[in-house]
């Protein structure tokens, strides 16, 4: 395959100041839950992208000095000697790409959780954090604001001492110098304050003296969320001024959108609510005003819209964040024109979660994100297995099933059968994606759909054909694996309907909607049914629709859809007869369809092994279950397959 | 001074299977947020412990294996050799001083969170685990059930390898041997699951599996939830049952009440809740059942209760956490006679709530907690100050100016001059102990207060006494400590009260309470007005009433007394005109009084330095502004003294 013309252009290198962008393809700052804290989690999880072509890699949030300290929440840093010696390993592992490393060099300001240091936060005025307001910042003196630009120029000389090439002044997103800028938060009476010359001082200053400090070392980068300024009281013309007045001092803007503050939930948008590109319109004044190269987001994974916004000039660099993470090798495949083995990114926002709630990022469709050092995962390298002549059978080919099979071929086992009892392969995902928002999730299925078809010499795919224990027995592998998945537990009630039908229609009448889980079925089927025109009610032992949903940024833009469509909230009764309804859908809980494994367990016959994977272990998040199928696959030829390797830690 | 005799009883000796207790003083297992991320804090967290008198020294929960991952929650862990060479730098820090260092081996079961791992955390049986019920446990095969028990002595083993004394099997706290306990949570139908004998199954055998593996070298210790086996369907008579068949593999019974589950909480029990004591009635039952030593925990901190409880029978040895960490030398303190030196906790659960919330733990009591390692602070050891030859003002003797005089006068300063406007010494703890519940907060000023007159050869404190900026400058002090504090804003409407007021009267009539904190002080007041009777509206902008009382556990209990008491909810409205009261509390923000800060700043005249601290920097928390003066003093000789040095991490 070669590469389609058109594409050409995102292979154009790019000056940045002092420093060559090689290409088009820039991972922009995003979480990990590595920070500084997994240094060698960080270098492989950065080097990886770096490998797969992207030409810039960056840190997430990286913070200047401990009056920016994010606890609980897991920020890099760039305190001391001991931080740079961490980072190197990271800028180490992205030069050995020919890529360029960039850090985020950060203050938080009032949006530090401060919970390690012990100390207040620090802000251009006194006030309360939004969502902890029990943390109230100590207003800056002219003496703290000259120390923090300071550290901010230390931090920037020890980025440099790291091996950095690109070093931000992060202001966006509602942080310290967002905060000056906004009449909102800054109430200041002084210098820094009052006239829009005043407020945008502390920024400039801090860009004018990181770029007097390395900008003949690196290229000075500013990230600014570029329509959230309005929403904190900046109009629109000061935005303007803003990037004109820095525009001398900067040699590459990074426009990203959404804020910390209120609502303004435009930022790592899902596929629920933002389509991909959704950024473009938002930054259009940003682009106007600025005559530097600049950075626009999205979700990107199409090339041809990535063209097309290059080529427009609406933007210069394909800015990306979880695109990189579900295929760090999605330049190299574009460049090579393999595209058809790009894995595009379901905009699930799985990685926020992880990377802040867990802190240890991981995705859906790319099982080895976050995997790279801990568990020496290659998301395009596979170690051929010892016991690669062994027959598997693969009883399901539901997403866990199908990433099993997938790699076990690239692993190098040449007869694999995947056997699912259903028409088509995909499991649940089939339902799943044709309920409202959710059809970005098809792509699970489809980019496995396509790899099993290049696999097709090893792997077999049988649909239609139930299996039994005696018939798994005698197929002729010598190992199977059950992936037979889960099912919704319903029963009790004549009304009752489980959420793997309601796509397929439902019943006439009111609606009442059983949520146990507090993920994304129960709050799907609601609306779903909502789009039918029904009179809905969600029950649930929840204090709002779906608490997950609030780790995956999804909630708060969800739920008010879902109450200007009618959802009427409700606990959940203790008997079923108090719901007065017609149909009643009952996502309770899911338990696994476990019986065929242990089935087999109890009698193998001559079997060789017997392994379960994905929910028919235990039903989980879609990211999990794919991840298990990956694992089982990866270690198959270890001392005990059944049971996760220990991983390293750091 | 010398100890009365009647405390002699805690300063004998006890026989634990193999080893011996030196004293009856024992610090059971407590969360800290290091686990083994922290190892240097750990170790010198737990053997200033250890230094301070404490016979046993044990360590938070410590994960046997891989299975059970607390994350995002600080475990310790014992999976591999790296961890135990971390852990042994605790149990050598513990031995230096002649004390029992004890680990807390764990599985969590359906408890564990496994956001690093991504493995679905085991159980007995199926089902979602109740706090987070997108997280579905896998059941567990006997397979499962035998290479736990595997982890569970190999982790044994490894504890001997680190130089542990005590091991745990723990079980309470509804982890997973209490899940297999109850039939609650194991619905299993072969020979762990179904009859008493079954269900005790899973818990007996890994305590005699342990037992046989290390029992000749440690003591063999269990901890279980007197109070919540019945709360988990487990009934009196199998509660005892299991102690008495479980009695003769264990050395030493480690007596906690509450649970994970449900709404049980009179774990870690607040004082806003619970007093001094409050578990003996809760143990009673284990003392009948079991003839082996005992440790009783409940907030001790009176030599005379812990004493007679002992001397009844009721429990042989006084288990401490909270108590341990605001005065690790307590048991030294007793010993010696020094009762006017003990520090006691004050049950407010900031301990708690940083290291879960902020993970790292600190005290409001004790600034030293935590601060070990990281910022070399010894609680009773003061480095001399280069400077102490100087004069020092401090302008407020709220909590965090007591704090620094003291530390100033430990460090040698000869002339502290503590200052305050108001009558009495203690500044807004003054009426906030007053308010419902919060009585024993005044221990913070009544421990200071004593301290104060033992250093009044240092010390000077004048009250009534206001100062302005001319009167500080010719005052004859070189260095200004400002603590003024901080106020709640109010304004805007007559029928406004600020917080201060509550405890001395309200007006007559309806009460409105405005909570723009979330924290402590909008809530009491609320109990405090329904308790005159008054009818009381809490307007606020969260969806339950103060959300960081969840934090310190003492939401779950306050808001149901609450609502008994006939509290309703209410969202803070645009204008106070549409508040239907005829008084409305203002607690909706404070402001740092830092006028005369400012105005000294602007004018230092002769000053050599000016320094804030407390509230009149930010308002904060009561343990951080405590924090804060105690910093300021420890560090009040160093290059910038107004800036927190960095602190070592690790």
């Amino acid at each position: 395959m070669t590469r389609e013309a058109r594409h050409d252009i995102l292979f154009e290198p790019l000056a940045i100041g002092p420093v060559t962008l090689p290409n088009r393809f820039y991972q922009v700052p995003h979480c990990t839950g590595f920070g500084v804290t997994k240094p060698a989690s960080q270098a492989a999880f950065r080097g990886m992208k770096a490998e797969g072509g992207w030409g810039a890699v960056c840190t997430e949030y990286c913070s200047i000095s401990p009056s920016s300290d994010d606890e609980p929440y897991v920020s890099a840093r760039l305190w001391d000697d001991e931080d740079v010696a961490r980072l190197r390993l990271m800028t180490e592992a992205v030069h050995a790409h020919g890529a360029l490393a960039g850090v985020e060099l950060w203050h938080g300001g009032l949006g530090a959780n401060a919970r390690e240091s012990r100390l207040p936060p620090l802000a251009p005025s006194q006030m309360a954090n939004e969502h902890t307001p029990w943390v109230v910042a100590q207003a800056m003196t002219v003496a703290d604001i000259e120390r923090e630009q300071d550290a901010w120029v230390a931090a920037a000389r020890r980025a440099v001492a790291a091996g950095f090439d690109i070093v931000y002044v992060y202001g966006s997103h509602s942080y310290l110098p967002a905060q000056f800028l906004s009449p909102l938060t800054n109430l200041r009476t002084d210098a820094y304050g009052g006239s829009f010359a005043n407020r945008a001082r502390f920024w400039l200053e801090a860009i004018e003296r990181v770029r007097e400090a390395v900008g003949e070392r690196c290229a000075i980068a500013v990230r600014i969320a570029a329509d959230s300024l309005a929403a904190a009281g900046v109009d629109p013309d000061e935005g303007a001024a803003f990037v004109r007045a820095a525009d001398p001092l900067v040699d590459l803007w990074d426009a990203a959108v959404g804020a910390e503050a209120g609502e303004h939930r435009t930022d790592s948008g899902a596929s629920r609510h933002f389509a991909q590109g959704y950024q473009i319109e938002l930054t259009r004044w940003l682009r106007a005003a600025t005559s530097k190269p600049m950075i626009g987001v999205g979700r990107y994974t199409d090339p041809d819209l990535m063209a097309d916004h290059v080529r427009s000039g609406a933007i210069d660099v394909i800015g990306s964040a979880r695109p990189s993470i579900a295929d760090p090798f999605l330049p190299a495949k574009v460049r090579d024109g393999r595209y058809d083995e790009i894995r595009e990114c379901i905009g699930c926002n799985q990685c926020y979660s992880r990377a802040n709630y867990g802190r240890h990022i991981g995705c859906t469709q790319n099982a080895t994100a976050g995997e790279e050092h801990r568990r020496g995962w290659h998301p395009e390298r596979f170690a051929p297995a010892a016991n690669a002549d062994r027959d598997v059978l693969v009883v399901g080919a539901g997403p866990a099933g199908m990433e099993c099979a997938i790699v076990l071929a690239r692993r190098g086992f040449r007869r694999v059968h995947l056997v699912d009892a259903a028409p088509d392969v995909g499991g649940h995902v089939g339902w799943l994606a044709r309920l409202p928002g959710l059809g970005d999730w098809a792509r699970v299925v489809d980019w496995r759909r396509i790899q099993l078809r290049r696999l097709r010499r090893q792997i077999e795919v049988i649909t239609n054909q139930p299996l039994d224990a005696a018939t798994v027995r005698s197929y002729g592998a010598e190992i199977v694996v059950v992936a037979t998945g889960s099912r919704w537990l319903t029963g009790g009630d004549p009304r009752l309907v489980a959420p793997e039908s309601v796509a397929d229609g439902l019943p006439a009448g009111a609606v009442a909607v059983l949520d146990g889980e507090g993920y994304l079925v129960g709050a799907a089927c609601a609306e779903h049914a909502l789009g039918l025109g029904r009179r809905v009610t969600y029950h649930s032992p929840f204090d709002r629709v779906a608490p997950f949903l609030d780790e995956t940024l999804e909630g708060v833009l969800l739920r008010p859809r879902l109450a200007t469509a009618g959802l009427a909230l409700a606990p959940l009764p203790s008997s079923l007869a108090d719901i007065n309804a017609d149909v009643i859908i009952d996502a309770r809980g899911r338990r696994s369809d476990e019986a065929l494994y242990h089935e087999l367990c109890d009698d193998p016959g001559d079997l060789e092994a017997v392994y379960r994977v994905g929910d028919c272990a235990a039903p989980r998040m879609l990211a999990d279950a794919i991840f298990d199928g990956h694992r089982l696959a990866r270690e198959i030829d270890g001392p005990q397959p059944a049971v996760a390797r220990v991983w390293l830690r750091g």
